[in-house]
Protein backbone atom coordinates (compact mmCIF):
# COMPACT_ATOMS: atom_id res chain seq x y z
CA UNK A 1 0.00 0.00 0.00
CA UNK A 2 2.37 2.69 1.01
CA UNK A 3 4.58 1.20 -1.92
CA UNK A 4 1.73 2.81 -4.40
CA UNK A 5 1.43 5.93 -2.52
CA UNK A 6 4.97 6.98 -2.69
CA UNK A 7 4.99 6.77 -6.34
CA UNK A 8 5.31 9.84 -8.32
CA UNK A 9 2.18 11.38 -10.20
CA UNK A 10 2.54 11.65 -13.99
CA UNK A 11 2.02 14.59 -15.91
CA UNK A 12 2.18 15.36 -19.64
CA UNK A 13 1.93 18.20 -21.58
CA UNK A 14 2.83 18.72 -25.20
CA UNK A 15 5.76 21.07 -24.09
CA UNK A 16 6.62 23.37 -21.03
CA UNK A 17 2.57 25.41 -20.52
CA UNK A 18 1.54 21.73 -18.59
CA UNK A 19 4.02 23.57 -15.53
CA UNK A 20 1.40 25.60 -14.93
CA UNK A 21 -0.15 22.72 -13.24
CA UNK A 22 2.68 21.36 -11.90
CA UNK A 23 3.23 24.68 -10.14
CA UNK A 24 -0.59 24.14 -8.98
CA UNK A 25 0.26 20.62 -7.83
CA UNK A 26 3.07 21.67 -5.74
CA UNK A 27 0.91 24.28 -3.28
CA UNK A 28 -1.77 21.96 -3.02
CA UNK A 29 0.08 18.39 -2.46
CA UNK A 30 3.27 19.40 -1.34
CA UNK A 31 4.52 16.17 -0.84
CA UNK A 32 4.07 14.18 -3.80
CA UNK A 33 6.49 13.47 -5.96
CA UNK A 34 6.17 14.44 -9.94
CA UNK A 35 7.13 13.46 -13.35
CA UNK A 36 6.71 15.41 -16.05
CA UNK A 37 6.96 14.77 -19.44
CA UNK A 38 7.21 17.04 -21.86
CA UNK A 39 7.34 16.35 -25.99
CA UNK A 40 9.06 19.51 -26.32
CA UNK A 41 11.05 18.16 -29.34
CA UNK A 42 7.63 17.82 -31.15
CA UNK A 43 5.86 20.84 -29.75
CA UNK A 44 3.01 22.21 -30.58
CA UNK A 45 0.70 19.38 -30.96
CA UNK A 46 -2.37 22.13 -31.58
CA UNK A 47 -1.79 22.42 -35.19
CA UNK A 48 -0.87 18.59 -35.77
CA UNK A 49 -3.69 16.24 -36.91
CA UNK A 50 -5.95 13.79 -34.44
CA UNK A 51 -4.07 10.66 -35.61
CA UNK A 52 -0.49 12.04 -34.98
CA UNK A 53 -1.50 13.99 -31.82
CA UNK A 54 -3.15 10.23 -29.88
CA UNK A 55 -0.01 8.17 -31.87
CA UNK A 56 2.04 10.64 -29.59
CA UNK A 57 0.35 10.85 -26.48
CA UNK A 58 0.22 6.99 -26.32
CA UNK A 59 3.90 7.12 -26.72
CA UNK A 60 4.26 9.54 -23.72
CA UNK A 61 1.51 7.52 -21.48
CA UNK A 62 3.52 3.94 -22.18
CA UNK A 63 6.79 5.77 -20.98
CA UNK A 64 5.45 6.82 -17.89
CA UNK A 65 3.34 3.86 -17.36
CA UNK A 66 7.29 2.11 -17.22
CA UNK A 67 8.36 4.46 -14.82
CA UNK A 68 5.54 3.62 -12.52
CA UNK A 69 3.36 6.36 -11.69
CA UNK A 70 0.36 6.45 -9.30
CA UNK A 71 -1.81 8.53 -11.50
CA UNK A 72 -1.88 10.25 -14.66
CA UNK A 73 -2.70 13.41 -15.56
CA UNK A 74 -3.06 15.48 -18.97
CA UNK A 75 -1.83 17.90 -18.92
CA UNK A 76 -2.56 19.52 -22.40
CA UNK A 77 -6.23 20.37 -23.39
CA UNK A 78 -5.43 19.21 -26.91
CA UNK A 79 -4.42 15.56 -26.12
CA UNK A 80 -7.36 15.63 -23.21
CA UNK A 81 -9.68 16.97 -26.67
CA UNK A 82 -8.72 14.00 -29.29
CA UNK A 83 -6.74 11.49 -27.05
CA UNK A 84 -8.44 11.64 -23.49
CA UNK A 85 -10.39 8.56 -24.41
CA UNK A 86 -7.72 6.58 -26.12
CA UNK A 87 -4.98 7.04 -22.71
CA UNK A 88 -7.70 5.53 -20.30
CA UNK A 89 -8.39 2.73 -22.27
CA UNK A 90 -4.80 2.24 -22.38
CA UNK A 91 -4.35 2.03 -18.27
CA UNK A 92 -5.86 0.91 -14.88
CA UNK A 93 -3.70 4.06 -13.81
CA UNK A 94 -6.48 6.88 -13.15
CA UNK A 95 -5.87 9.48 -15.47
CA UNK A 96 -7.29 12.88 -15.04
CA UNK A 97 -7.57 15.80 -17.78
CA UNK A 98 -7.77 19.67 -17.74
CA UNK A 99 -10.69 19.79 -20.22
CA UNK A 100 -12.70 17.45 -17.85
CA UNK A 101 -11.36 20.24 -15.20
CA UNK A 102 -12.42 23.10 -16.93
CA UNK A 103 -15.79 21.95 -18.07
CA UNK A 104 -16.31 21.37 -14.43
CA UNK A 105 -15.60 24.57 -13.35
CA UNK A 106 -16.84 26.88 -15.87
CA UNK A 107 -20.62 24.57 -15.46
CA UNK A 108 -20.53 25.92 -11.89
CA UNK A 109 -19.17 29.21 -12.89
CA UNK A 110 -21.68 30.39 -14.98
CA UNK A 111 -24.99 32.16 -14.44
CA UNK A 112 -26.20 33.30 -17.72
CA UNK A 113 -25.06 29.81 -19.68
CA UNK A 114 -23.09 31.93 -22.28
CA UNK A 115 -19.56 30.34 -21.85
CA UNK A 116 -16.47 31.61 -23.99
CA UNK A 117 -13.98 28.72 -24.44
CA UNK A 118 -10.22 30.05 -26.31
CA UNK A 119 -7.61 27.55 -27.30
CA UNK A 120 -5.80 25.73 -29.96
CA UNK A 121 -6.91 25.03 -33.61
CA UNK A 122 -7.10 21.31 -32.75
CA UNK A 123 -8.65 21.61 -29.23
CA UNK A 124 -11.70 24.14 -30.49
CA UNK A 125 -12.55 21.81 -33.63
CA UNK A 126 -12.81 19.01 -31.02
CA UNK A 127 -15.84 20.11 -29.68
CA UNK A 128 -14.40 18.66 -26.34
CA UNK A 129 -15.34 21.40 -24.79
CA UNK A 130 -19.12 22.01 -25.80
CA UNK A 131 -19.36 18.37 -25.24
CA UNK A 132 -18.30 18.24 -21.84
CA UNK A 133 -20.49 21.29 -20.76
CA UNK A 134 -23.25 20.11 -22.42
CA UNK A 135 -23.56 16.94 -20.22
CA UNK A 136 -23.57 19.26 -16.93
CA UNK A 137 -25.49 21.97 -18.38
CA UNK A 138 -27.60 21.59 -21.45
CA UNK A 139 -29.14 24.41 -21.99
CA UNK A 140 -25.80 26.29 -21.91
CA UNK A 141 -24.75 28.44 -25.21
CA UNK A 142 -20.54 27.60 -25.58
CA UNK A 143 -18.85 30.12 -27.96
CA UNK A 144 -15.54 29.40 -28.76
CA UNK A 145 -13.17 31.10 -30.74
CA UNK A 146 -8.93 29.16 -31.40
CA UNK A 147 -6.36 31.57 -30.43
CA UNK A 148 -3.31 30.35 -32.71
CA UNK A 149 -0.92 33.58 -31.44
CA UNK A 150 -1.47 33.16 -28.32
CA UNK A 151 1.38 30.56 -27.42
CA UNK A 152 3.89 32.05 -29.36
CA UNK A 153 3.21 35.25 -28.08
CA UNK A 154 3.56 33.44 -24.39
CA UNK A 155 6.71 32.25 -25.58
CA UNK A 156 8.17 35.49 -27.00
CA UNK A 157 7.42 36.70 -23.58
CA UNK A 158 4.92 38.96 -24.28
CA UNK A 159 2.75 39.07 -21.77
CA UNK A 160 1.24 41.96 -22.02
CA UNK A 161 2.69 43.69 -25.13
CA UNK A 162 0.54 46.01 -26.96
CA UNK A 163 0.71 43.30 -29.93
CA UNK A 164 -0.80 40.39 -27.48
CA UNK A 165 -3.40 42.88 -26.29
CA UNK A 166 -4.33 43.91 -29.84
CA UNK A 167 -4.20 39.94 -30.49
CA UNK A 168 -6.61 39.39 -28.03
CA UNK A 169 -9.20 42.29 -28.53
CA UNK A 170 -9.14 40.78 -32.30
CA UNK A 171 -9.81 37.10 -30.97
CA UNK A 172 -12.40 37.73 -27.73
CA UNK A 173 -14.66 40.57 -29.75
CA UNK A 174 -17.08 37.79 -31.13
CA UNK A 175 -17.21 36.21 -27.45
CA UNK A 176 -17.84 39.48 -25.74
CA UNK A 177 -20.80 39.97 -28.95
CA UNK A 178 -21.97 37.03 -27.31
CA UNK A 179 -22.14 38.36 -24.30
CA UNK A 180 -20.74 35.50 -22.22
CA UNK A 181 -19.83 35.50 -18.25
CA UNK A 182 -17.52 33.28 -18.29
CA UNK A 183 -14.17 32.36 -19.76
CA UNK A 184 -12.56 28.96 -19.96
CA UNK A 185 -8.83 29.04 -20.56
CA UNK A 186 -8.25 25.73 -22.74
CA UNK A 187 -4.33 25.85 -23.02
CA UNK A 188 -1.84 25.93 -20.49
CA UNK A 189 -0.22 29.29 -21.79
CA UNK A 190 -2.89 31.01 -21.27
CA UNK A 191 -2.86 31.36 -17.31
CA UNK A 192 0.14 33.57 -18.02
CA UNK A 193 -1.99 36.14 -20.38
CA UNK A 194 -4.66 36.08 -17.27
CA UNK A 195 -4.07 39.61 -16.28
CA UNK A 196 -3.87 41.10 -19.75
CA UNK A 197 -7.21 39.02 -20.71
CA UNK A 198 -9.41 40.04 -17.74
CA UNK A 199 -8.28 43.83 -18.56
CA UNK A 200 -9.76 43.23 -22.60
CA UNK A 201 -12.48 41.22 -21.26
CA UNK A 202 -13.45 43.37 -18.12
CA UNK A 203 -14.82 42.45 -14.66
CA UNK A 204 -17.58 40.85 -15.95
CA UNK A 205 -16.37 37.90 -17.26
CA UNK A 206 -15.10 35.35 -14.84
CA UNK A 207 -11.96 33.43 -16.16
CA UNK A 208 -11.66 29.80 -15.72
CA UNK A 209 -8.18 28.36 -15.44
CA UNK A 210 -7.83 24.66 -15.11
CA UNK A 211 -4.52 24.05 -13.53
CA UNK A 212 -6.13 24.87 -9.94
CA UNK A 213 -9.26 22.72 -10.47
CA UNK A 214 -6.76 19.97 -11.90
CA UNK A 215 -4.92 20.28 -8.81
CA UNK A 216 -7.85 19.93 -6.24
CA UNK A 217 -9.33 17.12 -8.56
CA UNK A 218 -6.30 15.13 -8.14
CA UNK A 219 -6.00 15.92 -4.35
CA UNK A 220 -9.39 14.51 -3.82
CA UNK A 221 -9.06 11.01 -6.28
CA UNK A 222 -5.65 10.81 -4.22
CA UNK A 223 -7.68 10.95 -0.82
CA UNK A 224 -10.24 8.94 -1.76
CA UNK A 225 -8.18 5.93 -3.29
CA UNK A 226 -6.26 5.81 -0.38
CA UNK A 227 -2.88 7.09 -2.32
CA UNK A 228 -1.67 10.52 -0.81
CA UNK A 229 1.79 10.03 -0.41
CA UNK A 230 2.30 10.52 3.48
CA UNK A 231 5.81 10.96 3.77
CA UNK A 232 6.48 14.63 5.20
CA UNK A 233 9.31 15.29 3.64
CA UNK A 234 10.34 17.99 0.29
CA UNK A 235 10.01 15.60 -2.40
CA UNK A 236 11.96 14.34 -5.63
CA UNK A 237 10.73 15.91 -8.76
CA UNK A 238 11.93 15.04 -12.05
CA UNK A 239 11.32 16.82 -16.05
CA UNK A 240 11.65 14.80 -18.70
CA UNK A 241 11.98 16.47 -21.93
CA UNK A 242 12.33 14.87 -25.89
CA UNK A 243 14.37 18.34 -26.43
CA UNK A 244 16.25 21.15 -24.85
CA UNK A 245 15.05 24.16 -27.28
CA UNK A 246 17.05 27.46 -26.51
CA UNK A 247 15.35 29.67 -23.57
CA UNK A 248 13.82 26.32 -22.36
CA UNK A 249 14.77 27.34 -19.11
CA UNK A 250 14.02 30.66 -19.10
CA UNK A 251 10.42 29.35 -20.73
CA UNK A 252 9.91 26.19 -18.21
CA UNK A 253 10.36 28.67 -14.52
CA UNK A 254 7.89 31.46 -16.42
CA UNK A 255 5.39 28.35 -16.31
CA UNK A 256 6.36 26.83 -13.18
CA UNK A 257 6.70 30.23 -11.06
CA UNK A 258 10.31 28.81 -9.32
CA UNK A 259 13.86 27.37 -10.64
CA UNK A 260 13.51 23.91 -12.68
CA UNK A 261 15.51 20.79 -10.91
CA UNK A 262 17.82 19.42 -13.74
CA UNK A 263 16.33 18.25 -17.04
CA UNK A 264 16.44 14.73 -18.23
CA UNK A 265 16.40 14.36 -21.59
CA UNK A 266 14.58 11.14 -24.04
CA UNK A 267 15.49 11.12 -27.86
CA UNK A 268 12.83 9.34 -29.70
CA UNK B 1 22.58 9.59 -68.49
CA UNK B 2 19.10 10.13 -69.65
CA UNK B 3 17.76 8.17 -66.71
CA UNK B 4 19.71 10.04 -64.12
CA UNK B 5 18.67 13.33 -65.65
CA UNK B 6 15.30 12.50 -65.42
CA UNK B 7 15.23 11.59 -61.31
CA UNK B 8 13.85 14.54 -59.32
CA UNK B 9 15.47 17.20 -57.59
CA UNK B 10 14.44 16.59 -53.58
CA UNK B 11 13.25 20.03 -51.78
CA UNK B 12 12.96 19.56 -48.14
CA UNK B 13 11.62 21.81 -45.25
CA UNK B 14 10.52 21.40 -41.75
CA UNK B 15 7.20 22.47 -42.82
CA UNK B 16 5.58 23.74 -45.78
CA UNK B 17 7.10 26.91 -46.32
CA UNK B 18 9.51 25.62 -48.56
CA UNK B 19 7.11 25.64 -51.21
CA UNK B 20 7.96 29.06 -51.55
CA UNK B 21 11.35 27.37 -53.44
CA UNK B 22 9.53 25.31 -54.97
CA UNK B 23 7.38 27.90 -56.07
CA UNK B 24 10.44 29.61 -57.79
CA UNK B 25 11.71 26.22 -59.06
CA UNK B 26 9.06 25.50 -61.00
CA UNK B 27 8.81 28.87 -62.98
CA UNK B 28 12.83 28.71 -63.71
CA UNK B 29 12.79 25.23 -64.79
CA UNK B 30 9.40 24.05 -65.39
CA UNK B 31 10.25 20.81 -66.86
CA UNK B 32 12.09 19.38 -63.44
CA UNK B 33 10.04 16.94 -61.40
CA UNK B 34 10.14 17.71 -57.67
CA UNK B 35 9.89 16.31 -54.64
CA UNK B 36 8.84 18.06 -51.93
CA UNK B 37 9.34 16.78 -48.18
CA UNK B 38 7.92 18.66 -45.36
CA UNK B 39 8.13 17.24 -42.09
CA UNK B 40 4.82 18.85 -40.22
CA UNK B 41 4.32 16.32 -37.99
CA UNK B 42 7.94 18.28 -36.21
CA UNK B 43 7.53 21.35 -37.45
CA UNK B 44 8.65 24.15 -36.33
CA UNK B 45 12.56 23.23 -36.00
CA UNK B 46 13.18 26.86 -35.15
CA UNK B 47 12.91 26.61 -31.76
CA UNK B 48 14.74 23.29 -31.59
CA UNK B 49 18.19 22.25 -30.15
CA UNK B 50 20.95 21.63 -33.02
CA UNK B 51 21.57 18.25 -32.07
CA UNK B 52 17.44 17.18 -32.61
CA UNK B 53 17.69 19.43 -35.58
CA UNK B 54 20.85 17.56 -37.36
CA UNK B 55 19.11 14.15 -36.50
CA UNK B 56 16.01 14.64 -38.27
CA UNK B 57 17.36 16.43 -41.22
CA UNK B 58 19.66 13.21 -42.13
CA UNK B 59 16.62 11.06 -41.63
CA UNK B 60 14.97 13.27 -44.05
CA UNK B 61 17.81 13.37 -46.25
CA UNK B 62 17.76 9.95 -46.31
CA UNK B 63 14.26 8.96 -47.32
CA UNK B 64 15.32 11.68 -50.27
CA UNK B 65 18.32 9.58 -51.13
CA UNK B 66 15.81 6.07 -51.10
CA UNK B 67 13.72 7.41 -53.34
CA UNK B 68 16.58 8.69 -55.79
CA UNK B 69 16.77 12.18 -56.71
CA UNK B 70 19.68 14.16 -58.43
CA UNK B 71 20.09 17.32 -56.43
CA UNK B 72 19.12 18.30 -52.76
CA UNK B 73 17.74 21.78 -51.83
CA UNK B 74 17.27 22.55 -47.79
CA UNK B 75 14.40 25.03 -48.71
CA UNK B 76 14.58 25.88 -44.57
CA UNK B 77 17.55 27.91 -43.07
CA UNK B 78 17.07 26.69 -40.13
CA UNK B 79 17.87 23.33 -41.21
CA UNK B 80 20.91 25.24 -43.68
CA UNK B 81 22.17 26.86 -40.37
CA UNK B 82 23.08 23.83 -38.38
CA UNK B 83 22.62 20.60 -40.68
CA UNK B 84 24.03 21.50 -44.06
CA UNK B 85 27.61 20.42 -42.97
CA UNK B 86 26.20 17.07 -42.23
CA UNK B 87 24.31 16.52 -45.01
CA UNK B 88 26.80 17.19 -47.70
CA UNK B 89 28.98 15.03 -45.88
CA UNK B 90 26.30 12.19 -46.33
CA UNK B 91 25.98 11.91 -50.00
CA UNK B 92 27.95 12.59 -53.23
CA UNK B 93 24.31 14.19 -54.40
CA UNK B 94 24.79 17.59 -55.07
CA UNK B 95 23.31 19.62 -51.86
CA UNK B 96 22.00 23.45 -52.08
CA UNK B 97 20.96 25.25 -50.04
CA UNK B 98 18.72 28.88 -49.22
CA UNK B 99 21.73 30.47 -46.67
CA UNK B 100 24.44 29.94 -49.28
CA UNK B 101 22.18 31.83 -51.75
CA UNK B 102 20.81 34.47 -49.64
CA UNK B 103 24.48 35.22 -48.38
CA UNK B 104 25.51 35.40 -52.19
CA UNK B 105 22.76 37.71 -53.19
CA UNK B 106 23.21 40.07 -50.03
CA UNK B 107 26.78 40.55 -50.58
CA UNK B 108 26.13 41.69 -54.29
CA UNK B 109 23.73 43.61 -53.42
CA UNK B 110 24.66 45.71 -50.63
CA UNK B 111 26.39 49.50 -51.13
CA UNK B 112 26.99 50.12 -47.40
CA UNK B 113 28.14 46.31 -46.50
CA UNK B 114 25.71 46.98 -44.00
CA UNK B 115 23.52 44.01 -43.62
CA UNK B 116 20.11 43.21 -41.35
CA UNK B 117 19.47 38.97 -41.48
CA UNK B 118 15.79 37.96 -39.97
CA UNK B 119 15.26 34.10 -38.78
CA UNK B 120 14.15 31.72 -36.50
CA UNK B 121 15.76 31.78 -33.42
CA UNK B 122 17.97 28.96 -34.40
CA UNK B 123 18.89 30.10 -37.41
CA UNK B 124 19.98 33.84 -36.03
CA UNK B 125 21.64 32.54 -32.97
CA UNK B 126 23.88 29.95 -35.21
CA UNK B 127 25.70 32.85 -37.07
CA UNK B 128 25.67 30.95 -40.43
CA UNK B 129 24.44 34.38 -42.38
CA UNK B 130 27.35 36.52 -40.35
CA UNK B 131 30.26 33.78 -40.98
CA UNK B 132 28.76 33.24 -44.85
CA UNK B 133 28.44 37.25 -45.73
CA UNK B 134 31.84 38.13 -44.25
CA UNK B 135 33.84 35.08 -46.59
CA UNK B 136 32.57 37.01 -49.73
CA UNK B 137 32.65 40.08 -47.81
CA UNK B 138 35.02 40.94 -45.00
CA UNK B 139 34.02 44.49 -44.35
CA UNK B 140 30.54 44.04 -43.95
CA UNK B 141 28.70 44.70 -41.05
CA UNK B 142 26.02 42.15 -40.27
CA UNK B 143 22.90 43.09 -37.65
CA UNK B 144 20.56 40.03 -37.28
CA UNK B 145 17.56 39.82 -35.18
CA UNK B 146 15.47 36.71 -34.20
CA UNK B 147 11.87 37.33 -35.05
CA UNK B 148 9.98 34.20 -33.55
CA UNK B 149 6.25 35.56 -34.25
CA UNK B 150 6.80 35.84 -37.92
CA UNK B 151 6.26 32.13 -38.61
CA UNK B 152 2.60 31.89 -36.79
CA UNK B 153 1.46 35.23 -38.43
CA UNK B 154 2.03 34.15 -41.35
CA UNK B 155 0.45 30.86 -40.68
CA UNK B 156 -2.70 32.67 -38.97
CA UNK B 157 -2.81 34.41 -42.41
CA UNK B 158 -2.09 37.88 -41.37
CA UNK B 159 -0.27 38.54 -43.99
CA UNK B 160 -1.27 42.30 -43.70
CA UNK B 161 -2.95 42.94 -40.09
CA UNK B 162 -2.34 45.34 -37.76
CA UNK B 163 -0.67 42.67 -35.46
CA UNK B 164 2.08 41.71 -37.83
CA UNK B 165 2.67 45.21 -38.76
CA UNK B 166 2.88 46.42 -34.82
CA UNK B 167 5.08 43.68 -34.22
CA UNK B 168 7.29 44.04 -37.54
CA UNK B 169 8.43 47.48 -36.47
CA UNK B 170 9.31 46.27 -32.57
CA UNK B 171 11.37 43.28 -34.70
CA UNK B 172 12.91 45.63 -37.41
CA UNK B 173 13.65 48.79 -35.10
CA UNK B 174 17.31 47.90 -33.99
CA UNK B 175 18.27 46.90 -38.03
CA UNK B 176 16.98 50.65 -38.90
CA UNK B 177 18.48 51.94 -36.31
CA UNK B 178 21.58 50.30 -37.53
CA UNK B 179 20.84 51.68 -41.39
CA UNK B 180 20.85 48.47 -43.13
CA UNK B 181 20.83 48.93 -46.82
CA UNK B 182 19.84 45.50 -47.39
CA UNK B 183 17.56 42.67 -45.38
CA UNK B 184 17.90 39.32 -45.77
CA UNK B 185 14.81 37.40 -45.18
CA UNK B 186 15.89 34.06 -43.77
CA UNK B 187 13.29 32.06 -43.07
CA UNK B 188 11.13 30.95 -46.07
CA UNK B 189 7.78 31.85 -44.24
CA UNK B 190 9.07 35.21 -44.72
CA UNK B 191 8.34 35.93 -48.62
CA UNK B 192 4.73 36.05 -47.56
CA UNK B 193 5.45 39.36 -45.75
CA UNK B 194 7.37 40.87 -48.24
CA UNK B 195 4.98 43.85 -48.96
CA UNK B 196 4.43 44.41 -45.72
CA UNK B 197 8.11 44.35 -44.35
CA UNK B 198 8.94 46.61 -47.20
CA UNK B 199 6.98 49.03 -46.12
CA UNK B 200 8.21 49.06 -42.82
CA UNK B 201 11.81 49.58 -43.81
CA UNK B 202 11.29 52.08 -46.34
CA UNK B 203 12.54 52.53 -50.34
CA UNK B 204 16.40 52.43 -49.09
CA UNK B 205 16.12 48.82 -47.99
CA UNK B 206 16.50 45.90 -50.67
CA UNK B 207 15.16 42.87 -49.85
CA UNK B 208 16.47 39.71 -50.27
CA UNK B 209 14.60 36.50 -50.99
CA UNK B 210 16.40 33.06 -51.42
CA UNK B 211 14.15 31.56 -52.96
CA UNK B 212 14.61 33.30 -56.16
CA UNK B 213 18.17 32.85 -56.05
CA UNK B 214 18.08 29.48 -54.94
CA UNK B 215 16.75 28.28 -58.18
CA UNK B 216 19.06 30.24 -59.88
CA UNK B 217 21.61 28.18 -58.82
CA UNK B 218 19.77 25.09 -59.06
CA UNK B 219 19.23 26.43 -62.86
CA UNK B 220 23.05 26.46 -63.33
CA UNK B 221 23.90 23.40 -61.15
CA UNK B 222 22.31 20.69 -63.37
CA UNK B 223 23.84 22.50 -66.62
CA UNK B 224 26.77 22.47 -65.57
CA UNK B 225 26.33 18.75 -64.79
CA UNK B 226 24.92 17.83 -67.33
CA UNK B 227 21.52 17.00 -65.37
CA UNK B 228 18.92 18.92 -66.64
CA UNK B 229 15.73 17.32 -67.57
CA UNK B 230 15.46 17.18 -71.65
CA UNK B 231 11.93 16.30 -71.44
CA UNK B 232 9.26 18.95 -72.55
CA UNK B 233 6.31 17.64 -70.79
CA UNK B 234 4.49 18.34 -67.81
CA UNK B 235 6.27 16.44 -64.87
CA UNK B 236 4.87 15.00 -62.05
CA UNK B 237 5.02 16.44 -58.73
CA UNK B 238 5.09 14.54 -55.76
CA UNK B 239 4.55 16.11 -52.01
CA UNK B 240 4.83 14.07 -48.81
CA UNK B 241 4.65 14.77 -45.29
CA UNK B 242 4.59 13.85 -41.83
CA UNK B 243 1.56 15.09 -40.90
CA UNK B 244 -1.63 16.86 -42.22
CA UNK B 245 -2.61 18.96 -39.88
CA UNK B 246 -6.07 21.29 -40.21
CA UNK B 247 -5.64 23.92 -42.78
CA UNK B 248 -2.44 22.71 -44.55
CA UNK B 249 -3.77 22.53 -48.03
CA UNK B 250 -4.95 26.34 -47.68
CA UNK B 251 -1.64 27.37 -45.85
CA UNK B 252 0.14 25.43 -48.36
CA UNK B 253 -1.28 26.58 -51.70
CA UNK B 254 -0.95 30.49 -50.29
CA UNK B 255 2.72 29.35 -50.43
CA UNK B 256 3.14 27.47 -53.70
CA UNK B 257 0.56 29.97 -55.27
CA UNK B 258 -1.26 27.88 -57.05
CA UNK B 259 -3.59 24.30 -56.04
CA UNK B 260 -1.20 21.59 -54.27
CA UNK B 261 -1.13 18.03 -55.91
CA UNK B 262 -2.40 14.51 -54.33
CA UNK B 263 -0.82 14.61 -50.58
CA UNK B 264 1.60 11.57 -49.44
CA UNK B 265 1.76 10.76 -45.92
CA UNK B 266 4.61 8.80 -44.10
CA UNK B 267 4.99 8.37 -40.37
CA UNK B 268 7.68 7.95 -38.52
Amino acid sequence: MTARSALPIGVFDSGIGGLTVVRALQQQLPYERILYFGDTARVPYGVKSSDTIRQYSLQIVDFLLEQQVKLLIVACNTMAAVAAEAIRARTTVPVLDVIEAGVEVAAATTRTGRIGVIGTLTTISSGAYEQGVRRRHAKSQIVSQACPMFVPLVEEGWLDHPVTRLTAREYLAPLLAADVDTLVLGCTHYPLLQPMLQDVVGPAVTLVDSAETTASRARALLTDLGLLNPAAIDPLHRVVVTDVPQRFRAIGERFLGKPLPEIELVQW
